[in-house]
């Protein structure tokens, strides 16, 4: 005894997401059979328009539906600085600060030997030409505090130094609101690295 | 600064399911823009699918393909014993057993007063008018030992009554490889109301 064949369809499709096992799979396939037929449409359609009508910035490779994206063609940003990221989501999350006012410049992954990514899996030879622009001073690195985007970021400032920009890279250190005694040894050391003398 | 257009109606489509909310809706959106492009379209027909080629059988009221569906045109299932489920589900989980012959009935919910969900929104009607075949001897209420579940396993037992039917309740107890130690209070006098000599 199976599923009808519709909804193992359904539930192989699920599952096939990231974080999404057999059970869960099977919630959602369930859920899907009780809404309404137009918001299945609905979402079946935002599926594959994701797919038909996204694509990457020919400038700063970061996912638009207009190219160059809205960001790139933005004139009252400062197009002295770009600002280096892994993900679009990570465009996103520096947005929100609204404390940036510069360019982008997504890289769509990072340097991870273990997974077979090197430097030319990445966005890293559009970076590279953007750099050639001399209005360019400065180089934001803000790949991930973890491994990979350590090592892209190292790689990186390598790779740019021909340029004699300015290269930075956000700073390491406790997060607002974390907890001194809960934080691991290598963020405390490197919050302690990073000090900075109150003024 | 939003996401583009259709990926944020995509992040909007995963997040009205259960138990998706907005980070891992970003998340799987994300992934369905990495994914190919033909299965992406067939994780949209997969959706569309469920909703236009499953209805329900019109015997058991279980999901299916096809009318009546294969369990209940199966002649060599137990025509007198119906186990009473709430959900398509649960005749999976039935299933799995191997131990049951009989035929189902599927309720498709459990009254809830909580969510204003009476006898009449679930498939009481057609399975009382399955009743009236004298072939029926049993009927198991499988319905979940949860409040809902209990409440409904005792709405129909007493509905079913002038049938004149044999009416069982699936037993409470301890789950197999289960801890004695962390059984919940009413499992476990559950499991001692319901113990059994053995011979």
């Amino acid at each position: 005894m199976y599923y009808p064949e519709p909804i193992a369809k359904l539930i192989d499709a699920f599952s096939k997401l990231p974080g999404i096992g057999n059970k869960t799979a099977a919630r959602l396939a369930f859920h899907a059979l009780r809404m309404k037929e137009e918001e299945v449409v609905d979402f079946a359609k935002a599926l594959v328009n994701v797919k038909r009508n996204l694509t990457y910035c020919s400038v700063c490779c970061n996912i638009t539906d207009v190219d160059p994206c809205r960001l790139c063609q933005d004139k009252h940003r400062d197009q002295s600085v770009i600002c280096v990221v892994q993900e679009p989501k990570d465009v996103i999350a520096m947005e929100r600060t609204k404390e940036f006012q510069g360019l982008y410049h997504v890289l769509n992954g990072a340097i991870s030997p273990m997974e077979g990514i090197g430097p030319d899996e990445i966005r890293i030879a559009e970076l590279l030409r953007r750099l050639t622009d001399e209005k360019v001073k400065e180089l934001i690195l803000a790949t991930n505090p973890n491994i990979e985007g350590e090592a892209t970021a190292m790689y990186l400032s390598k790779l740019v130094k021909p340029f004699g920009l300015k290269v930075t890279r956000i700073a390491h250190g406790l997060p607002v609101g974390g907890d001194l005694e809960y934080a691991d040894e290598v963020t405390l050391s490197k919050a302690l690295e990073g000090r900075r003398e109150l003024l």
